[in-house]
C-alpha cells in the first residue's frame, strides 16, 4: 500500500485562459502549503473522457510513488456521476466515475476504489458545476495530510470503463488504429511492439508493410531523424507503440489522417 | 493583519510562447529560493484590465491567508501610473495602478494600499518597458523575506478603479450583462444568486424567464448536465453567478453572444 | 564553480496539450522529490533551435546561481547528436549538440562541456524517440542529488554553434535585423543600445532615423505608453534591444513583418 506522498498532479479539460486550474491549486495550498502541485496537461479537448485517458495513462506512471493524481474532465459534473478516490500498489487518483480511470484500470494492479461521499473533505461553495475544485482538489489534499483511504466512501466495484479497442487479425492483417495525434502531428496507433513482433513472426517478415490511408510504409525506423519531410514512416515511440510520423512535419496533415484511422501491418 | 506566507500567485497578459513570466519567476526565486510559485492565468487578453481584474477576483480567495497575489496588465508601463503593493485582513496584492484591483476593493476589507518606492525592492534593469520583472516580481519576493509592508512607499488613497455595471431594473424587468466568456464558451453574467432571488420574490415566480440575444430560458437547472445540446439553459454557477450555457458545447458561439451583451430576467 | 541549487528550469516545443513535459517531471520528481521545477516555456517553434536558443538566453540569467537550464528542441533526437550537460561560474545546462547553446556561450564565461555518457543517469526506457525524458531530465534530476559534474561523460570542445547574424555598417547606415516577434507582436532585433550609441556618435543624430519595412520612425521613446496605435515606434526593450512596437497593437501585424527583416539605422 502506498504511502501518500505531497505531490498531486492535475490533468483537466480546463484550459489555460480562465481561473479554473488555479481555484483548484488555491484550495489544495489551503489546505496543505507544502503540497508540490505539478500540471499534467489541461489542454484535454472539452468534454473528451477518451482523449483525457489516453493522456493520463501516458505519464502518470513516470511520477514517484504515492503521487495523487487527479483528473478532471467531467461533462457530467452535478448529476449523479459519482466522484472516486482510488489506489493501487504505486499511486493514488481522483477522478469522476466516467471512465477517465479506464487505462489506469489496465495497468495497475490491486486497484481499490472508493466513492467520495465524506462531507468533510469537500469544500463548502456554491453550486454544483465545479467538482474539480469543491470535491476532487480537496479529497486530493487531505489524503497528503494523512486522512486515512478508508475514511472517504464506500467501496466501489463497478466504476465506469470505456471499451478500448484492440487490433485484430482480419485475414493476413493486423488491424489496429491512430488513438491519439500529439501536437507534432504524429499518429499514435494502438499497435504496441508485442503486436509487431508477433506480425513479425506470423508473416515471417522482418520488417512488416504498414498501411494508413492509402499510404505504404515499408518497415520500421528506429528515430525521428531517420524520417523524410515528404512522406511517412513508421517506429517505436517511447512509450512502446507504433507511430507513423514525418520528419519535422505533420504526418496528420500531410496523410489527413485524425483519431480512429485504421492501420494494417502485413 | 495577515502574515505573509512565501505562496506568490502569478496573473498577466504575457501567454506562454515568450520568457515574460520565467524572468519574473527567476526573480523571486533569486530573492526567496523557497517560494512558492504559483500560475493563475498568463492568457489574459493582451493590455484587457477588465477581463484581468475579472478573472483575479474570481479565484484569489481560495488561496491561505498571507498568499501574495502579483497581476500585470500593464498597458501604461513606463508612464506615470503608479506601481501599487495593497494588504487586506487575509491577503497581499501587487499590480499596476490602473484598475486591476478594482473587484478586489469590492471583496476585501480593511484594505491598505501603498505606492511601490522603495528602490531597494526593485531589480536595476535596463529599460523601463517591464515592471512585472523589474518591479512587481521583486517586490512580492522582497515580502516573504519579512520586510515590513510600511518600508515600501507612501500610502495611497486614491488608486484607480473602474466602473463596474451592476444589474438594473428596467419596468419590471433586472438587466445585467455577460461580463465574461470562460474556455468553454459558458456566459458568466453579473446577475448573481441574491439578484435572481429577488426576481422571485418580486416577480412571484419561483423561476424566472431569462432573456438574451432574442433566446428565451425557462427558468434554473442545478447542473451542465441537465442542459441541452442545442438549445441554451441557465444555473448558477460556482462563483455564485448566473451562468448562460449549452452541455457540451459553447453558448458564445451557439447564440453568437459574446461580453457586455445584455441578459433580462423577469 | 557553481554548487547545484535544486531548481531545474525546462523549455521545450513539446506544446503544452500532451504529457511530455509532464513526463519529464515525474522523471525528475522521482528522482529527487525536492526539486522545483520552473516551465521557461514550452512554445517553442516546432523544432524550431534558433527561437529556442533566442527564448533561452532571454531568461536563463533572471535565475539564482546553480540553476540547472534544461532546453529540448531536438529535431535530431536518436540520431548520432550528442547529448550534452555544461557548466559555467554560474550554471548547469543540459541540451542536445544543436546550437540550443549558442547564445549561452556568448553570454556565460568558463563554459565546461560534457558529453551525458553515464547510463547510470539515464532513464532505461523503450524506443529513443524522447531523451527529453530519458537522457536530460534525469541528467538533471542527478545534478541535484550532487552528483560530480566530471562523471557524465567526457569533455567536448566543439559543441555546435549556429552563426549569429550582427549588425553591419552598410555606408552610413547601421543594418540590423528582427531577431524574435513576441505575443504582443513587437518586434525585438539584434541592435543593442551599445550600437544605438555608436549611431549616435557616427551620425552626430541624438535620435536617429529608424527604417523598417518602407516605414520611418523617428527616434526612440522611453516607454510603450509614449507610442501610437497605428503607427509604429522604437524603444530600448528589458533586455537592452533596440524593439518596434504599436501602442496596444501588433506591430508585426501592423507592418506585416516578421523575423529577418532589416532594420536600418541612421
Amino acid at each position: 500500500m502506498p504511502h501518500p506522498a505531497s505531490i498531486i498532479t492535475l490533468l483537466t479539460d480546463f484550459g489555460d485562459r480562465d481561473w479554473f486550474v488555479a481555484s483548484m491549486k488555491g484550495v489544495i495550498l489551503s489546505i496543505n502549503p507544502q503540497a508540490t502541485i505539478i500540471d499534467l496537461n489541461h489542454r484535454i479537448s472539452s468534454h473528451d473522457v477518451q482523449d483525457g485517458a489516453y493522456a493520463w495513462k501516458s505519464c502518470y506512471k513516470y511520477f514517484p510513488d504515492g503521487t495523487i493524481h487527479v483528473a478532471v474532465v467531467d461533462p457530467g459534473v452535478g448529476s449523479e456521476r459519482r466522484p472516486l478516490i482510488a489506489k493501487s500498489s504505486r499511486y493514488f487518483f481522483c477522478a469522476p466515475d466516467n471512465g477517465l480511470l479506464t487505462h489506469v484500470f489496465e495497468q495497475e494492479v490491486d486497484m481499490e476504489v472508493r466513492e467520495i461521499e465524506n462531507k468533510q473533505y469537500r469544500l463548502d461553495a456554491e453550486g454544483h458545476t465545479f467538482d474539480g475544485r469543491d470535491v476532487f482538489a480537496p479529497a486530493a489534499a487531505w489524503l497528503t495530510k494523512q486522512q486515512p483511504f478508508t475514511s472517504y466512501g464506500h467501496v466501489v466495484s463497478d466504476a465506469h470503463r470505456f471499451p478500448v479497442t484492440q487490433p485484430q487479425w482480419e485475414q493476413s492483417a493486423l488491424v489496429g488504429e491512430v488513438v491519439y495525434v500529439d501536437v507534432f502531428g504524429n499518429l499514435i496507433t494502438n499497435v504496441s511492439l508485442r503486436h509487431v513482433k508477433e506480425v513479425r513472426e506470423i508473416t515471417k517478415r522482418p520488417n512488416p508493410l504498414i498501411k494508413i490511408a492509402g499510404h505504404s510504409i515499408d518497415g520500421l525506423v528506429g528515430s525521428y531523424a531517420e524520417g523524410a519531410h515528404d512522406s511517412a514512416r513508421a517506429l517505436i515511440n517511447s512509450d512502446g507503440q507504433l507511430e507513423i510520423f514525418c520528419k519535422e512535419t505533420s504526418a496528420s496533415g500531410l496523410l489527413k489522417v485524425s483519431r480512429q484511422e485504421p492501420v494494417k501491418l502485413s
